[in-house]
C-alpha cells in the first residue's frame, strides 16, 4: 500500500549539497568557539514542560511543541475539562514533556542541575535544533538550528570583548562583511530616567529605532501618542539628534546622562568594551547603536546585534548580558553573557553573496569504473591501495554502461575516473581520466597516485 | 520562584568530557563514511505519523512519541471516543506528527520524495538522534543517536563488501577488536525449505542460536515443542552439528542445500562476499554465523552483526540487505543494503576498555592569568598574538585569586599558564608555567610561542 511521502510543514530535509554547506558554517563557528576555550554541551530534545512553560511569555507557551504522554494519557483527564474546552488544563494533564524551544532555558537548567561538576567561569557552546509551532513562512521554520555561545559566572567586560572578537572572527572567516551593533540596557534606562519617564524605556527605544525610517517629526508624534510629556520629549530631542563619531557621541551622552547613575554606568561599560575593541583592530565594523533594543525583557547590560552589510536580511547574530539567567531554577546572582548565531540566516547570506566554497557534494577523488566481475575483483585491490595512500576512492558497484558510470562521477563531482579493463589489468598500465579537463593519462599505479594527490 | 531542575527519564545531558568522547566516535565513523564516498543527509525530528505508523510493528507504534497538534487539538475530537477510551482513535485525532523512531523509514521516505534529485546508486549516511518511549533501563535510553550508512539502488555484492570494509576500518581505527558475523536470509530459508518446514524458519534459527547456551539435546527438545516433525529434525541435525573452518562448512552446506534454489543462492552470495574479504585481508575477524537472525522481517539477503571480542555487551553494529525498502512509499524494486553503528554501545566499549584518547575537556593550550585591569589590557594583546600564531589561548576574565585561576586551568586540562604581571609587562619577559611538570620558564613572546607549539 503506497503512501504519499511528505514531511510536516515548516520542516526540511537536508540533502548532501546543503549538508556540506551547513557543515561549512557549523565547522567555522565551532572552530572559533574552540579557539577561545569554549566547551561543547548537548541537552535532550525533550524537556519537562514545567522547565519550559512560562519562560517565553504567553506567545512562547503557545508555540511549544508538546509531547503526548505515553500509555494511557487519558488516565487523569477530567471529562468536564473536555466539555468546557479547557485546553490549557487538558494539555497539562495529557502532555508532560515538550520540545526544546531555544538553547538558553535548557542551558540554565543544565547549569543548576550540574552545578557541582562545573568550573566557573563556565564557557560553553551548544549547537542543536530547536522547535517552535510558529506559522511557517519564507525563512521561518518549525525546526531550525541555534548556535549559542555563553560564558556564565563572570561579570567582567572582557567576556563581552571576547564574544565580539569571536563574532568578528566567524564572519571574517566566512568572508561576510558585517556591522556589530553595540548598546547597553543601562544607557536606555538612564535616558528614560533622565527625561522623567523611567517606565517608558521600551516605547522610547522603539521610537528611536524608527528615526531612519519615518524621520524626526514622526518620531516625536509617536512619542506624544505614547503619553510622553512635552517636557520629556524636549529633553529627548538632543539624544534623538545625536550624530557623528563615537568620540563626539560619548561626551554628549555623558553630559546628558550625568545625573543618572545607571546611565553613567552603562556608558562606562560600553566605553570600556569599545576601548578594548579599538586596540584589537577588528576586521568588522562596530558601532554604538542606541536604537538596539533586543531582549529588553532579560538583558541587563550589554546588548549585541550583527547585521550583514551587503544583504537585506535582518540580524545574523545577537545576544547580550543577563544577570539572572539561572534564578528561575533557584540559583541566583549568576551573571552571564552570550550570543546566538543564526545558522539559517547565515546560510542565506552566503548563498546570496555566492560565498560558499565550491560545492562538492562528495569528497571522493577518484571513481574506479566497473567493467565486470573479474575486473571489479582486480579493481577492488587497486581501490584498497588507493585508500592506503590516503586517496578517497570509490569502486562503482555494478558493471553498468560506461555512460551511466561517468554520469555518476560527474553528478557527484568526482574529479578523476580510473579505467581498468582486461588490457589494463594485464599490462599494469591504467587509464586515468580528468573529468573536468577531459584529458586521459596512461600510467602505472604509483604515478596515478601522485597525479591524484597533486 | 525556584523550580526543581530535571530532565525527562531516559534522556541525558552531555557534558563537555562526554561530548569530546562522543565526537571522537562520530568523527571516526564519519571520516570512514566519507572516505568511501558516502554523502550526509538529515531529516526532520518530526515526521507525519502516517509515515511512521505501521512500520515498526504493534510494539513500535506504541513506542512512538506523538506530538500534540498545535492550536485547538480538541477540534475534531469525538466525545464518545473519550468515554469509550478509544486511545488509538483519539491519538490519531489530536496528534498528526511523531518523533523519528529510527533513520531507516525517514530515509526511505526521503528517497521517494527526492527521487528526481538523487543519482543512483545512492550512498548516504545519517547521524541523528531517534526517540522511543521504551521503559528506560541501564544502557537503554529514550533519546539516542543512530549512525546509519546505506547504499540503495544497486544489488551488487560489492556493496556488502564495502560495508564490511568500513566496519573493519571504523573498529580498527577505534582500536576495538571485533568479530563481524555474516549470514544470509536465503540460507536460512533454504534450510527451512530442505527440512520441509519453510514456515518455521524463525523458530529454527532461534533454536540454532541457543546451541552454545543450552546444548544440542535441549535444542532438539525446543524444536519438537515448536511442532517440528521428527523427520525435519533428523534432517536438521547435521546442520546443527556443523563445525570447523569455512572451507569445511561450505561444502557440507552445499551438499545439504543442493536441492534448494534459494539456499544455494544464499550460499553463493555469501561465498562471493567472503572471497572478496579474504583478498582484502581485513584487520577484524569475520565468520559465517548461521544463528545470526536479526531483522528477518525485512532483510532479504545478507545479514551482518558485529560484536566486540573483549566486552560482553551485545552487538555494536548490524544491518543487512533489504529488497524493498521504499515499497511502502510507492517505489518498488529498489534494493539496498546498510548497517547501523550503535554509538552508545561503542561509547561503553571504549570506556570499559579505556580506549578513549586522553580526555582533554578543552583544546585550550595556554591560559593567560589576569592580574588586574592594566595587566589584562596588556595580556589581551598578547592573547591576540598567540591566536595569530595558531595557539589556542584564553585570558581569564576576572582578576581573581591566583589559586582560583590555577584551579580553572587545571580542571580544564590546560597545559600552560602564562603569567604577565607589572614586572613582566615592563621587561617583555614573561613567565610560562607547565601545569603538568610544574616547571616555570622565563622567556620573550617568540620563545614562548615556540615552546607551546612544540
Amino acid at each position: 500500500m503506497a503512501q504519499k511521502s511528505s514531511i510536516p510543514k515548516g520542516t526540511r530535509d537536508f540533502s548532501p549539497v546543503e549538508m556540506v554547506r551547513r557543515n561549512y558554517i557549523f565547522n567555522t563557528i565551532k572552530t572559533v568557539f574552540q579557539n577561545y576555550g569554549y566547551l561543547p554541551i548537548e541537552t535532550p530534545a525533550m524537556e519537562n514542560l514545567s522547565t519550559l512553560t512560562g519562560k517565553y511569555g504567553e506567545e512562547g507557551d503557545r508555540l511549544l511543541f508538546k509531547i503526548l504522554n505515553s500509555g494511557d494519557f487519558l488516565k487523569n483527564l477530567d471529562l468536564q475539562d473536555i466539555e468546557s474546552k479547557s485546553l490549557g488544563k487538558i494539555t497539562t494533564t495529557i502532555a508532560e514533556k515538550g520540545l526544546r524551544y531555544d538553547l538558553t532555558v535548557p542551558f540554565a537548567r543544565y547549569v543548576v542541575q550540574h552545578l557541582n561538576d562545573i568550573t566557573f567561569p563556565f564557557k560553553r557552546y551548544q549547537i542543536q535544533p530547536v522547535w517552535r509551532a510558529d506559522r511557517p513562512q519564507k525563512g521561518r521554520y518549525r525546526e531550525f538550528y541555534q548556535c549559542d555561545v555563553d560564558v556564565i559566572g563572570s561579570d567582567s567586560l572582557l567576556n563581552e570583548v571576547e564574544l565580539i572578537r569571536m563574532i568578528d572572527e566567524v564572519f571574517s572567516t566566512l568572508d561576510v562583511d558585517v556591522t556589530i551593533k553595540i548598546n547597553n540596557r543601562k544607557i536606555l534606562s538612564g535616558i528614560a530616567e533622565i527625561i522623567g519617564a523611567p517606565d517608558k524605556m521600551i516605547d522610547i527605544t522603539v521610537a528611536i529605532d524608527k528615526m531612519d525610517k519615518i524621520g524626526f517629526e514622526m518620531v516625536i508624534e509617536e512619542l506624544k501618542s505614547k503619553d510622553l510629556s512635552d517636557e520629556a520629549i524636549e529633553k529627548l530631542k538632543p539624544i534623538l539628534q545625536l550624530k557623528g563619531l563615537l568620540k563626539e557621541k560619548f561626551p554628549a551622552l555623558m553630559e546628558i546622562l550625568k545625573d543618572s547613575e545607571t546611565g553613567m554606568k552603562g556608558l562606562e561599560e560600553t566605553m570600556t568594551v569599545m576601548r578594548y575593541l579599538k586596540d584589537l583592530q577588528l576586521k568588522s565594523k562596530w558601532c554604538l547603536d542606541l536604537t538596539l533594543a533586543r531582549g529588553l525583557e532579560y538583558y541587563t547590560g550589554s546588548i549585541l546585534e550583527v547585521t550583514a552589510n551587503d544583504v537585506q536580511i535582518g540580524s545574523v547574530c545577537g545576544g547580550g548580558r543577563y544577570d539572572d539567567l539561572t534564578g528561575i531554577f533557584g540559583l541566583s546572582d549568576v551573571s552571564g553573557v552570550g550570543v546566538s548565531f543564526g545558522a539559517d540566516r547565515i546560510y542565506d547570506v552566503l548563498n546570496e553573496l555566492n560565498l560558499f566554497p565550491e560545492a562538492v557534494q562528495s569528497s571522493t577523488e577518484v571513481l574506479l569504473v566497473n567493467f565486470g566481475e573479474k575486473e571489479a575483483a582486480f579493481s577492488l585491490m587497486i581501490d584498497k591501495k588507493l585508500k592506503e595512500s590516503g586517496i578517497k576512492s570509490e569502486l562503482y558497484p555494478d558493471p553498468a554502461k560506461m555512460k551511466k558510470q561517468m554520469k555518476y562521477a560527474d553528478q557527484k563531482g568526482i574529479k578523476y575516473v580510473l579505467l581498468i579493463g582486461e588490457k589494463e589489468m594485464n599490462s599494469g598500465v591504467y587509464s586515468l581520466k580528468n573529468m573536468k579537463q577531459g584529458e586521459q593519462t596512461e600510467a602505472r599505479l604509483e604515478e596515478i597516485i601522485s597525479i591524484i594527490k597533486s
